[in-house]
This record gives C-alpha cells, structure tokens and sequence, in this order.
C-alpha cells in the first residue's frame, strides 16, 4: 500500500452478548489491519429499533443516521458477525434494513468484507451467504478471498482477555483486510 | 377433513407498518382456512428486544414465553412476511432467533406455511428460501406447496378495506392452509 | 422399529470419481442402516445426458427411467454428494433436472435424507442448503435432523480400504438413517 | 464509453433447445450491447463431459481449455441460462464445475453479469442467488446492478423470429451490457 492518506474502515458488530467471540474479532480488526488502515466501530446494532416504515415517516432514528453518515464517509465496511439459526442475526439484519432505506444508499458501490465466529465447525459460514444475497441489494461491493470463517472459535480466541490467541486466524484476517484494501484503493 | 376438533394454526406477522400488505393477508387467513380450521394472530413481533444472550440468561422476555406457549399448543405456524433486502425482515428473524431458544423448541416438527406478499413481480421469493433454511435449524416441517408468493400485492390486495380483491389469492391461500392441514392431520 | 417388511431406501451418487470420499459413504449406507432397512445404490449420474428439453421430446433416457422407478418403488431417497463450487456439483444436478421431468414425480412427497463429505472444515453444507431448496420444487419430505456434513474426511474415511474409520461419524449415519426410517414409517 | 479499443464480452448459456428463450437473450446481447461492445457466444455446455477429476487427470476437454482461453481473453462474461428446479440447470453448473478447476482460473476477477427468463413471473431469480454463490469460490466480479430477470417471458421474446419483442426488456439488457462495461474499464 502506497498510498498517500490512510484508508478507513468502519466495523459493524452483529452479536449484543458481553462475551462474543465476534465482538472479540471485531475489537482486534484496529490491530490485524495492514499499514495505512484503520479500523474504527460503528455503534451498536442494539440501539436501533425493529424497522417499521411508519416510524421511518416520522424521521430516520438518530443512530441510523450517524451510522449512515458513517459508512458513507469511510472507504470500506466490514461486517462481523455471528450466524443466528443458520442466517444473520435480527439485529444485525434490522440495522441493514434501516440502512438500505437512507436515501443517500450509503452501502452502495462500498467495499465490504465479512467475518463469521462460531463454536462449530463450519463457522458461520451459512450467514455469510444469506448476508450476500442481502448485500446485492444494497449494492455493495462484497469481497469474494480470503473468506474469514473462524470455527470452533473457544480454540481460536480468548474473550477473557480480549485477543486472538491463533496465529493463524490472525494472518487470516490481515489478509482479507489487505484485500479490502486492495479493492478500496482500486475503486478511489 | 373429517377431523373430530378443529384445527388451530398461530400466524406470525413479519410487517410492523399499518398498511402492510402482508398485515392484509394476515388478517385473512381465519377467513380464508377451510373447514375445520381456525388460524390466530400471535402477538406482534415488535414487542421482542433484539435477542442477546445476556439478556436471555436473566429470563426470556415474556413475549416470547407467551408466544412460544402458543406455537406449542398449536397444530401449525402460518408465517405471514415481506422481503426486505432480499430476505426475512430483521424484525421477524429475531423473533425466530428468540424462539429457536426456548428450552422446549415449539417450532421442532410443526408444520408450517409461509406467505410472502409484495409490490414487485418477484412476491417475496427470495425471503421465503431463506426462510426455509433457517426453519431447517428450528426444525419446523414446512410445507413445500402450494408456494404463496404474492406479487403486485397493489393490485391484488387492498389494505384500505383489508380485503383480498384477487379471487386465484384467496383461493392459492385456501389451498395452501388446507395442505398444511393435511400436513397435520398427518402427524397426529 | 417394529416393522414388518423392511424399509427400502435408495441412494444417488453425486461423485465420479473412484477414489472419492462420497462413494465411501454412499456403499457404507447399507452397512450402517438401523435393522430393518435396506439401503441400495441407484445407477451412476454418469450415464445421464445433458438435460435438454427435445431429447426428452423423442422419450426419456433409460437410465433416468429405471431410476424413476427405483425412486419410486423405494420408501426413501438419500441422497450422497461431494460440494463443487459451493453447490451441488452439475452431474448430481443433472440428474434431478432430468428425474423432476418424469411423468410421476418419483421424488414427490418422498422422505429424502442427504450426507455430504469433503476434505474441508465445512463438510458440503453449503451444497446441501441449494439441495435443499431444489427439493423444494421436486416436492421432497427432507429430513431436517441430524444432518450429515463430514467435514475433514481423510481423516474420517478411507478410500484405500472403503471404510468409515471414524466411530461418530458411523454413529452419525446410522442415526439419520434411523430418522429417515422413522419419517417413512409415519408416511405409511 | 469513450474507450479507444472496444471491450469484448463472451457470454455462456445453460439452455440446450432449440426453442429456448434464454438462447434468444444470448442471440441478442451483441445487437444490444452499448457502442464499443461485443459480445460473441463461447461453444455449448452440451459437449462437455460430466465433471470427472479422473477425467481430468487425464487432461481438461478440449471445449473446456477453449472456453476458458476465450473466457481469460475475454473483458467479461455474461452468463445467460434458465432457471431448472430452482437452481441452475445441471448442464451450466457442470461448465462452471471445469472451468473452476483450470490452472489459470479464468474467472477469477473477471466481471460478470447475469441474465435469467422464464415462461414464470418470478424470472428464474433462484437461479441467479445460486449462481451468485457459485461465483464466489470462482471469484468472478458479479456485477451487483440492474439484475435481469426476464419473467413472462413469452409475452416479451419470440423464439420464433428470435428476437426481443419487449421494448423495456431490450433497454434493461442493454443497460446491464453497459454497466458491466462500466465494471470493466475500471477494472483495466
């Protein structure tokens, strides 16, 4: 990365638990980010109310808005997640339903990058999927490589001390970030 | 049907806006079941919190418990849904994704339809497949057909009168409740 | 399983291959299966053409016949198959393009179990939900639980002496059999 | 498009009858392409064998190492198929299933849109998620905007004169050959 001004990436959280394993992936993005990015976190999906579009009438809710703002001011959007029932989260999907409906389409034409965390094997990488499909309708543009499954997430990461124990998970998510990245620059 | 008792199905709503289209087919489904077949409406699923696990280990939100009864109690789940973004409302999953955690399972081995109505051509498609794999977790037994996607809901549907204006609508709906009726009477 | 004539179940291939790990499974089925069912290979998808809707104009190819009515004739299908590029590889497809054609929609209302295995962590889910959704059209009774992805099969199978040597794994099966006999005896 | 060479798209097509609507679309795409555009057909799906790896490692089909030097050549691919049994027809996923094994994995990076019809209002859109999907491990660039689902389609192509008989549907195609073309200029 040559590049003269840093690169900037907002995280978008999908788990509301204190002991998440991917609020732990999310709060170690800053860290495994490659020279010349940063990584800040968006608020919480939890502060946003289930999308109605009664509600959406009287005025986008103030976190919808700054997340918005967020997104649209940053050079690429990572999605940290864990898999719900074989698909995203409500919240998190609740938050995309709210951002989708912004009428300056802050996801649109963005470079995204998702990370999936679970206990199993196949480490979420069913809500990966769905959130794909979500994702062609918000137009963003959705890294394909490295894909970031990280299965059997208790051997992988520590949530009592908050760090990525494998070394292996965390040259992973240095290289899906430096792809990111590659696809940010390449679009600028 | 020449069952002794009635059958009863709960209907679960994906909308929250008060002319939803999908609201109008809902309130439809009592009318429209066959003989021998009552369908409720359960609670809105704008009253559950987004799901946290933390908040589930201080006790489930009593609309869960009180909708988790009644799926239980229940010969089959009706789900009633708009697409957003290509999938199920985040309103809608997270309900799902709180119920998927209730110690007795009620939706394990329910038979269960889903309904998708929407302006466009496409009727919903595309949530309900996502649906269905979500319900695979949840282990619900859903119904492949008749297949209920309900396109140009504008001109099929009025939500200011509530009624169902098409008459191949109103006779695909009956369809479809009778076959999860046989679907029913099956398991017994 | 008190029943009095056994079940018979067929099983599809979706592999070509000699040395595949799916051919393990698909020949171990019969070996695995609970007392009282019969598991017996359908011909290779090998020998099916493409599908193309003037060739079945002139009459259906022979092999797809003949395995239409072994499908038919049998109490359930099981279906075995290595994921390609996420899905269900095109031979495998093929031959459901072909049977979904036949007259009596052999896989109409048929209990329907499916194994995946390969060498990754994820184990083929990802062709089995696109199954999944296939089957939905064909009319399919998919068996929901326990689902049967053997992820990392060197080290489950071995294709130099066709044995499962991993003692879950066998247990694995043996119970999703167990299950596809019990839905094919409430279909009864 | 204000590009000094013109860009080169070669377009593949899952469909293998004579009457098929799909082949109209393909037939189409070069007459609608926006200036500075041509698009020309790779060989048919139909000669290509059932994926085999011990067929391969006896050497790729010549039809396969073809298409993918055209496709490798090419400035983008534009896939045109029907949607069978709510997924892609065997015969295409089969294609896809070679070329994804070649050394130089064609596809990869390389812009990609998708067109689907069908005789059904839903347009073959299960087709195109399952593609999506697909193309991921294959790491094309799909292009994300205006999809192509080509519903109804009788009432909008005749396959007896081959042509498109939809004004709009002319317009939707030639605006996704032009935002595909957009795709690829940024890309070089």
């Amino acid at each position: 990365m040559s590049q003269a001004k840093p690169l900037k990436f907002v995280s978008l959280l999908g788990s509301l638990r204190t002991g998440s394993f991917n609020a732990v992936v999310a709060r170690n993005l800053d860290l495994l980010a490659p020279e010349g990015v940063d990584v800040s976190a968006l608020s919480s999906v939890r502060d946003i109310p289930h999308y109605d579009a009664d509600l959406q009438a009287q005025g986008f809710p103030e976190t919808v808005v700054e997340m918005g703002k967020a997104i649209a001011a940053a050079d690429g959007l990572v999605i940290v997640t864990p898999e719900y029932n074989y698909s995203v989260p409500g919240a998190m999907k609740n938050a995309l339903d709210w951002l989708s409906r912004l009428p300056d389409t802050p996801v649109a034409g963005k470079p995204v990058a998702i990370l999936t965390a679970s206990p199993g094997a196949i480490g979420g990488a069913r809500a990966q999927y769905h959130l794909r499909q979500i994702l062609v309708f918000l137009d963003g543009r959705v890294l394909n490589k490295p894909e970031v499954m990280i299965g059997q997430a208790p051997s992988r990461l520590d949530p009592e001390t908050g760090s990525i124990t494998d070394a292996d998970t965390r040259s992973l998510i240095t290289a899906q970030l430096s792809a990111l990245a590659e696809m940010a620059g390449r679009q600028g």
